[in-house]
């Protein structure tokens, strides 16, 4: 069965937000409750290629990862990216379990390539959730069977539930571009509510299309399309032992050129990696800081990425405070060679700095300006024409409630 | 009048809490309230050397950096280290205030100059407090006189005091030490409540000795005390506009040995940067982290920099939640090659994490460990000598809160 086109969208449409979406043809998906979750909620997803899949992924740099990133990393060398499947299980990140954590991962790879009849390598697998307690594998390995025989087309959405934790929102995103009379489909499915929180370790993402693309290639592909997404958000600044990003091409809707399969994965990824965001931990604004006029893009990114790591802005813009000076220091400490006469910022348009001063904009203007849902900063360097952005959310009390209480 | 030795200590003694300290030998200090804060505390203050004191001076690396510092940076050039004042203004930053912060800050500097007969380019000046407003010089101005008359040897906590802003508690500090019978006498104060929140532009320290040292000396005596304390602590990862460390020695108690004049000054600069630290905004417990067994002392410190600045580490000890996982992780990505197979983690002396895997300590005694005043994090790598330190404290909910409706 091949996904049907509900929706069938123009060339450079955004991606849609919907509340269910399909598999690209050449997959199916699914979700269960396996028992890993004491609420009984789903907990162990499974994305399935109909034949070996173009494979590629993102794994944390984090130097203490988790056994499942260390197996998943191994098997997308040994088989060379060609994929059979991804399955995903949630409630706990199997991190810091040392060779018996590797064992039981090994055993639930073991169990679903049986059931599927594929080579072991052929198996992508992570999971998520608290650190330091040891995967409950006989339970993942007593509901293969089930999950495997009833996923579908339309499952995606519940592979999706099923890796879902501190989230309070679904992250779902897909895009389709025609050409040549055929349609190309990417759908991507992502959690995170932190850019990453070591205890519900964290950011995953899987990003489908039914295009034809080496593995080389998308490696390429998934690689741009990360650094204008995921590499673009920060909620807290800490990388998670099992962050992975996973794409896989299952080939079954030909071939489309690589430019148009690289826009509807990027603009997939971005979507999902600002739905993290906007959930982020206590998060109740988007802040999307925009640098212009840097000598270089790197310049850019890093002025961009200061500001937005910067406690004080989130702060600030948590409490609608229209608080330029924090976000000008904190341009001055980002380590780039900035001059403060020729820095402007705005604030969602309303002009806040110019000329080494503040300007003369009523407080009232520049405070509905931070009132709103979503703050974008417009810094402009003065020194150049590249630019460069980054996310980020409000850092509230309700972050801090959070995590201060997640153990107890 | 010389500075009574009211409590002689031994060699070794730690630096002396007290609610009054006095001025060392050859110097004299006051405060007054000239009108900046709106609330009428004390808001200016004054110390002055009888006789040009050698002096060094560590500014802010922000290259938005304040009036006040540029002009101060530039007389302790001019003056080759040889100066008689320090003023210090509260409630108004004087930063991001282009031209005309300049002129403002000069005019206070001629007539302090004038009213002590000495050359303008002998003060040294500071100002602390919200960014982009204008400086009342004039205020300061009409003040001076009235302050210059009544500075005296037992005003230094009164200057203190007139630099405090958010600071909820005093913050000073003295040492005494005995050599070839005379006495050593060092003595600081300091404000800050945040490493730094550039709206109340920040950390200041003043440390005054009697000890004979010419400048060059004092600098490489400072430089590497404050390597020590004010290097060593971070409250939101942020640096300020205004943040300096001031050194005076007038001479008056004669020479000592240089190593003597180090310790007593980095003992006090450590006093006062814990003290800064535990004062912290919302802060309510001080988190030590100690990096042993590095390859290098480069590598501990930024292994102890990194845990120390998690937002997830500090949240954790907010709540009194043993969560090692949040320290391993966060050594993980601190961009030092560890092996997590050899780190071990402590918490005030109790075991959490060792050969790759939780320790079987009980929970109610990690716990015990988290809800203590203080949270020694003992992080051992296991792969070399080297180690380092780091102190920062609990991010709470009243951090948030504090910086969220700061102007509001």
């Amino acid at each position: 069965m091949r996904a049907a086109l509900k929706k069938p969208t123009g060339k450079n449409a955004p991606p849609e937000a919907e509340s269910r979406i399909d598999c690209p043809a050449g997959f199916a998906a699914g979700g269960a409750a396996c028992g890993i979750k004491p609420t009984g909620a789903a907990d162990l997803a499974l994305i399935v290629a109909d034949q070996p899949a173009s494979a590629a992924a993102l794994f944390t740099r984090n130097l203490v990862r988790a056994a499942p990133i260390d197996i998943s990393a191994q098997h997308i060398r040994s088989s060379k990216g060609a994929i059979r499947a991804v399955m995903i299980s949630s409630g706990c990140a199997n991190a810091a379990t040392g060779p018996e954590g590797v064992r039981r991962a090994q055993r639930t790879v073991d169990a679903l390539a049986k059931e599927l009849k594929c080579d072991a390598r052929e198996v992508l697998i992570n999971s998520t959730g608290v650190i330091g307690e040891h995967l409950p594998d006989d339970k993942i390995v007593a509901a293969i069977p089930r999950l495997v025989s009833k996923i579908s087309t339309d499952g995606l959405s519940d592979a999706m539930a099923a890796i879902m934790t501190t989230d309070t929102k679904p992250k779902m995103s897909q895009a389709r571009h025609k050409h040549a009379g055929r349609t190309l489909h990417v759908a991507g499915i992502a959690k995170g509510s932190g850019m990453i929180h070591p205890n519900m370790a964290t950011m995953i993402a899987v990003l489908l299309t039914d295009a034809q693309v080496n593995p080389d290639a998308l490696d390429g592909v998934l690689r741009r399309a990360t650094q204008k997404s995921f590499h673009r958000i920060t909620v807290d600044g800490d990388t998670s032992t099992n962050d992975s990003v996973f794409a896989l091409a299952s080939g079954a809707a030909g071939e489309f050129p690589l430019e148009m399969v690289e826009k509807a994965l990027t603009d997939v990824s971005r979507e999902l990696a600002l739905k993290i965001v906007r959930d982020g931990e206590g998060a109740k604004k988007l802040i999307h800081v925009q640098v212009r006029e840097a000598r270089t893009q790197d310049e850019a990114l890093q002025v961009a990425k200061t500001i937005a790591s910067s406690l004080l802005v989130r702060t600030a813009v948590a409490g609608g405070d229209p608080n330029w000076g924090r976000i000008i220091a904190a341009a001055g400490r980002s380590g780039v060679n900035i001059d403060p006469n020729r820095i402007t910022v705005a604030a969602n348009g309303v002009p806040l700095f110019a000329n080494g001063r503040p300007t003369d904009t009523p407080l009232p203007a520049q405070q509905t300006a931070f009132q709103s849902d979503t703050v974008v900063l417009d810094i402009g360097l003065g020194q150049g024409s590249a630019s460069d952005e980054y996310f980020t959310c409000d850092l509230t009390e309700g972050y801090v409630r959070i995590n201060s209480h997640y153990r107890t």
